[in-house]
C-alpha cells in the first residue's frame, strides 16, 4: 500500500505520502498546497486540482486517505472544504486509488492512543514515529501524515 | 458560447448544453445524472465525474453555468451538494470552460423577471422559452435550463 493522504481544506491542504518498509511507516513525501486567498474559487479549485493530480502522477499512490468534514465550522468554510475535498477524491479514483475517510476521532487513537488528544500531542507523536518528518512542518502537513498513518495502521499490513 | 449548466446535487444532478441560435436559446441536451443512493459516496462522486466528463467531451461547452449552493438545508445535504459541485467546476475547467455562478434570485429574475416566483413559473417559463424541452423532464433538469437561459442572457451575447 503506498498511501497519499490528505487534510482537506482550501486556504492550505495538507498532503502527504506514506508507505510500509519493514513494517515501519516511512514518508515519502509531504507538502501544503496553498491557494490564493484573494482569488475566487473556481480559480482556487483548478490550483489544487492540477496540484494534487501532478502529486498523483509522481508519486503513484495505490490508496487515498483523507479525513471526515467538521460539521461544527463556519458553514461557508464548511462548504469550501466540501467543494474541494470531493474534487480531491474524484482525481484519486482516476489514478486508480481506493478511498478510505477517516474522523478526527480515529486519526487521534491510530497515531496517539488516546481519541481525545489534543494537536500538540498528535504533532508529539507523528515526529517519533516518523523522525524524518520535516522540521518545518505546517499543521495541516503533520495532520495529512496523521492520516497517513491511521490508513497504514487500519489497512496497511493487508494490502 | 456553448454553455453546459448544473443544477448541483449528488442524489440527481440536473444538467444541460445550451446555446444562442439567431438570438434565442436553444437547447442541445439535458439529462438528469442520478447515483444509486446505497453507494458509498466516493462511488457516488466518481459515477457522476465519469458522466460529467462524458458530457464535457461530447458536447464541447465553453462555458460552465452552475447554481450557488444553498445555505438553508441539512448540513450533510449541503456537504454531499458541495462535494459534488466542487468536482464539477474542477472538470469543466479542464474541458476549457469558463465558470459562472448564479444565485437562485438571479435565476428566477433571468427566466421569470421576478426574483421570488415559485418553482412553477420558472417551469412555465423555461418551456415557452424552450418548446422543445423534453415533456418528461425532472425537476433538476428544468432548474439546468433555467441556469443556462441565465447564464445565456448574462452573458450569451457578448461571446
Amino acid at each position: 500500500m503506498r498511501v497519499i493522504s490528505v487534510d482537506p481544506g482550501y486556504d492550505r491542504i495538507g498532503v502527504a505520502v506514506l508507505e510500509l518498509e519493514n513494517g515501519s511507516e516511512k514518508l515519502v513525501h509531504s507538502e501544503c498546497i496553498e491557494t490564493d486567498r484573494t482569488q475566487p474559487l473556481p480559480e482556487r479549485l483548478h490550483f489544487i486540482g492540477d496540484s494534487f493530480t501532478e502529486l498523483l502522477k509522481q508519486h503513484k499512490p495505490n490508496t487515498l486517505a483523507i479525513e471526515t468534514i467538521f460539521f461544527n465550522k463556519n458553514i461557508k468554510t464548511v462548504i469550501g472544504v466540501a467543494q474541494a475535498r470531493g474534487m480531491i477524491i474524484y482525481l484519486a479514483q482516476l489514478h486508480k486509488c481506493q478511498v478510505y475517510e477517516f474522523g478526527p476521532q480515529e486519526i487521534k487513537i491510530a497515531v496517539t492512543g488516546y481519541g481525545k488528544s489534543d494537536k500538540k500531542a498528535v504533532i508529539d507523536m507523528v515526529t517519533r514515529l516518523i523522525p524524518d518528518t520535516p522540521p518545518d512542518a505546517l499543521d495541516d502537513e503533520y495532520d495529512a501524515i496523521a492520516v497517513g498513518i491511521t490508513c497504514l495502521a487500519h489497512y496497511g499490513r493487508t494490502k
